[in-house]
């Protein structure tokens, strides 16, 4: 019988948001899986930790977490190697024009970095500036001058000149989406 | 009023199983958090992956998730970074007396410990005899052999005598319970 054609089932309900550029967290991700098809680097996302409280068993071989909450993370949200060398690091946008609070970096980010970085570690911050759509690595030992002076009764944020004047670009393009690698090579002098 | 002591209120309810030494994991967990406080290595369990379905707000900032399902790792389970160098590996334990049967050890943990072994961290398994509570570092470019050989229809496990003859004893102690960086130290051959 000819008709219109019937909605496909396979139809995807929900617009994967990976493949659009819309966060940070996914540009990132859909880096690190460039960089592990080309061989260039094995860097992945951990996942978000979670206290599963119940459980259930729907089905055989199907378990359904029922009840079940957010845990805060000890770590960063990205970790791997490259070239040999173990990197670390968080994502972060703002949406100001003049400054980079602070209050977006937690202190367990803060004392992981420094762990990192004392044990021979390439610890930073991708830090985004979604009104200029710029992306720059941020060394760890930057952010620790920033944070120290905060916690000395210093000021509270970074200020986008700093980023201007000292801070290592990222290129945004097609693909890889955000080549940070590119501003790692920078900081490690192999350019 | 004198009498018998009352129940402290404090007293846990819950026995906390990563003080007794009842899984391989968490006595590598507790390994891990020795290493890091005596400033020795930052090495972290990853979270286990689960995919989130629908999250409900009981009250004001606290998310409850009520249906969510676990996912299939990508990575293996444990990596993290030791003298400058990136380690990554998986725990296994056997209840058998005579082999480790590679069913234990899925595809994607080789595909990842591959590229971390060709990237130059540093990848292998511990793995664990129950019977004889034994602990062995496995280095990945052992149980790669193994591993290929079972794909070329050999045989599907890693006899106990290559672990007795070849492997690096990882030595139990009370403290660090598992001390499994003294195995890479002679893996690195600087012991």
């Amino acid at each position: 019988m000819l008709g219109y054609p019937t909605k496909k089932k396979t139809q995807p309900k929900v617009v994967n948001m990976a493949n659009l550029g819309m966060t940070l967290e996914s540009d990132i991700e859909a880096t690190n899986q460039y960089y592990l098809t080309h061989n260039i680097a094995v860097i992945h996302k951990k996942p978000t930790p979670i206290q599963v409280v119940n459980v259930s068993y729907p089905a055989r071989n199907k378990a359904k977490i029922t009840e079940a909450y957010y845990r805060t993370p000890s770590t960063t949200d990205f970790n791997g190697l490259y070239k040999g060398k173990y990197i670390d690091f968080d994502a972060k946008e703002t949406n100001s024009k003049t400054s980079f609070p602070l209050a977006n970096v937690h202190e367990h980010q803060i004392i992981h970095l420094n762990d990192v970085n004392n044990h021979g570690g390439i610890a930073f911050l991708i830090v985004g500036w979604k009104i200029y759509n710029e992306y720059y690595l941020l060394p760890f030992k930057d952010l620790k001058i920033f944070w120290d002076e905060s916690r000395n009764g210093g000021r509270k944020s970074i200020p986008y000149d700093f980023f201007k004047e000292k801070g290592i670009t990222i290129p945004f393009s097609y693909q890889p989406r955000l080549d940070y690698l590119k501003a790692i090579d920078i900081l490690l002098g192999q350019v």
